[in-house]
């Protein structure tokens, strides 16, 4: 009997546990949507389309943000020629002496050799007072080359290191591209002096420029937060528009601070804001083996070490900067013309509402649907009754924007096809959902799939 | 230490347990290849296009094949007018009284009325001596539509029961197309006299017409095996052509045969097939709220009752018959251009196997590339590392047709870009995966990605 009641007791306190922490994301996102709008204004002059790309129609208005810049922070880029001729597409950062570092990174069982070896090198204690690099080329990922792509990674990171007169455990690297090309490394190792002659603190929009592949516009955000005696700067630097869908890191995103804070404790801030950011995004359910994701804390601004409610303050900043990134990734996903938010609510578990939320986020249905403007809610029904997610057609209450479109297991009785038709020509959409079972909640985003997505992906390799 | 003992054993029993239903999978699709070898000839007449739609070019080349009829039971087909105008879109089968009846479908949490209708009614002992029949209309799923669901499933299995004489619960029905509107049973229940006057036992093409929705061919199957003491004939129907992504049954297939057989023994036979047939195919990733397969068997063969050998060889060609048409549902994709067998060998265990197909056949990335006759095998690296099956870069081993292009974790040194490249014009590809773990294996079958498929789906509810 005892045994018995024990074991009830612990399943309520674990189902307590689950709603609070979901209600804990939603707080979060909450508060981060404060932060949000305080972040950087767009920078007139950046993100000037290239010729002959179109810019994603769904890009920021103002354009590339003006990021400040983070003392102890250097960046550079140049032409190397590892694929694309013509443009920037090798980026160096150099990270002063006591930068804490923390990452997350792809969970794929084929991820790159530049993520196995980041991974290795975070795991490490640093060497006390020795700086840091970060050494990221587009055109090529370094993934799936066999032996060769450790020995690319080492010629790299040590070529850096011996420059910079660093401990090449201290150089990061990431590649993006094609998969499966052995990495031409000479031709990175060959422009590394002139990476170095050219590092400069304000030049963050330029190394963003260098980490774009089939992107239509560089990802950028930023925020300032009052710290403990002097002002913290965030900022952040993002690449992605294909083969979206992070799996506990994604894409390329570099994001740099001069906040003080310990690595451990860095980390930890980085890895529980992941799930309600970048691992909330999918363009097309197709996980990178190179997605990495690094946050750089110089400890240069004049504040005093984060703790207590500077530290909160300074996550929530955190959050809204890492949220704004991983939107503007789905802004830029592949042949996207339309932004779309799938809210879960009312879900049992947190689980459920994930499961919920992503299977209408990926599903080439709902997708091409509204790439068609079309509100067929019978699409996003479907999802949900093939997502996993526990659900009772009878409680379910969909919504398009505002416009409750089917409750009680039926069309509503003040469905208006005219004015759904109407919210649909929107470029962005909101998809609610209410499961009816419990509390949980999450939010995704995701975006259209269009001919767009097509004609970028039948040929992207030649 | 004895304890320890029985439990490693177990588990070694376990595994070996996994491999051999992996190895007997693989067998069980050999044998049924030969019975697939002396499938039906094509009928010269059936299967002309409709006017204004171009059927797939992956349809069988001989058209729509002879089946045989089967005695017990009896076919039907008329214009009612549920959605579609100028074609017939409802279809009666009445079957002899001691039919055996099994079924599998969908398991989406949002299926249709008609679903849960029949699952209701197959776990229910059949009357003795009753009759039964199926009545299927396309144009409307009659999913989503709450309590006005089952008065719909009610009102037209009434009506049939009626004018035929039988149980209403023996009367299953099934319901395709648009989800969320309600059913105008009305307009079926109008036709059924019509229906019961225009019975024939020779008429089952006309029957595969009528379930069509987005399907640009009908599609049929048939196999003769010798029973004990006669002949044994199997008559198989399905449609399915976009929101295919079975679980546990697929879409709306009919298979009929004269085999006498209890309806446990057939309900075990008909299970224990479909994982490897309509389980292992994928258009889109999109799992329907229809998906329905009824087997029925009416006994009327002058063959024995199937028992031993005679059973094994049965089964066997029934297996043929769900592969032949669950490949043609794939032929049938959405826009699909050409039709991919992805082949796993050598994966952990079963499941790792699944894992690792379906991956590379839903991913998007894998489909636009084959659609863009691109030997992208960087993308099924990708694929396979996002699949959460076990893998190791190093053992992997992936191979287009006949031509390795990856192993030992690297580029094959034999890969050719040119003869890759002629290889991937081919209508029908294959693609192989050797995960060099274990002994699982898996194949399934998918198609391409293209625009077609986004013409056809960004506005199908208009």
């Amino acid at each position: 009997m005892a045994k018995t009641d024990w074991k009830s007791k612990a399943k309520k306190l674990k189902k307590k546990l689950v709603q609070l922490k979901a209600e804990m994301e939603l707080r979060v996102q909450d508060a981060a949507a404060t932060v949000v709008a305080t972040l950087a204004p767009a920078h007139p002059k950046a993100a000037k389309p290239k010729a002959g790309i179109k810019v994603s129609p769904l890009a920021p208005k103002g354009g590339f943000p003006k990021l400040p810049a983070i003392a102890g922070a250097e960046f550079a880029a140049v032409e190397a020629g590892v694929k694309y001729k013509n443009r920037k597409d090798v980026m160096l950062v150099r990270l002063a002496p006591g930068t804490s570092i923390a990452g997350v990174f792809t969970k794929s069982s084929t991820r790159a050799a530049c993520v196995h070896d980041c991974q290795a090198k975070l795991a490490m204690k640093a060497p006390e007072g020795a700086g840091a690099a970060i050494i990221v080329n587009s055109g090529n990922s370094n993934a799936f080359t066999g032996a060769l792509g450790q020995q690319s990674v080492d010629a790299v990171t040590g070529s850096v290191a011996e420059a910079l007169g660093i401990p090449s455990a201290r150089v990061f690297s990431s590649s993006t591209g094609v998969i499966g090309e052995p990495l031409p490394h000479k031709r990175i190792t060959a422009v590394i002096d002139d990476l170095v002659a050219g590092l400069q603190n304000d030049a963050v929009d330029m190394a963003a420029q260098a980490i774009m592949t089939t992107d239509t516009f560089p990802k950028g955000s930023a925020a300032t937060v009052q710290g403990e005696g002097g002002t913290i700067h965030i900022s952040g630097i993002a690449k992605g528009s294909g083969m979206i869908a992070p799996d506990m890191a994604t894409m390329l995103v570099y994001i740099f601070t001069d906040a003080k804070i310990a690595p451990a404790a860095l980390q930890r801030m980085l890895s529980r804001n992941v799930d309600s950011t970048f691992n909330a995004i999918t363009v097309d359910s197709d996980t990178s083996t190179s997605d990495a994701l690094l946050l750089c804390a110089t400890g240069q601004s004049p504040a005093a070490a984060l703790k207590g409610a500077y530290a909160k303050t300074f996550e929530t900043a955190l959050h809204g900067v890492m949220l704004d990134l991983a939107k503007q990734v789905t802004r830029d996903g592949e042949g996207a013309t339309k932004l779309v938010e799938i809210q879960i609510t009312g879900a049992a578990t947190p689980n459920d509402a994930h499961l919920a939320a992503m299977a209408i986020a990926n599903s080439p249905l709902v997708k091409t649907a509204i790439a068609g403007e079309d509100a067929n809610w019978g699409r996003v029904v479907m999802a949900i009754g093939k997502s996993g997610a526990q659900a009772d057609r009878d409680k379910l209450s969909i919504r398009f924007g505002d416009l409750v479109v089917a409750e009680n297991g039926w069309r509503s009785p003040g469905y208006s096809e005219e004015s759904t038709a109407a919210y649909m020509k929107n470029q962005e959409l909101v998809i609610g959902v209410d499961m009816g079972l419990g509390k949980a909640a999450k939010t995704v985003w995701t975006c259209d799939l269009t001919h767009g997505y097509i004609d970028i992906n039948a040929d992207y390799r030649s």
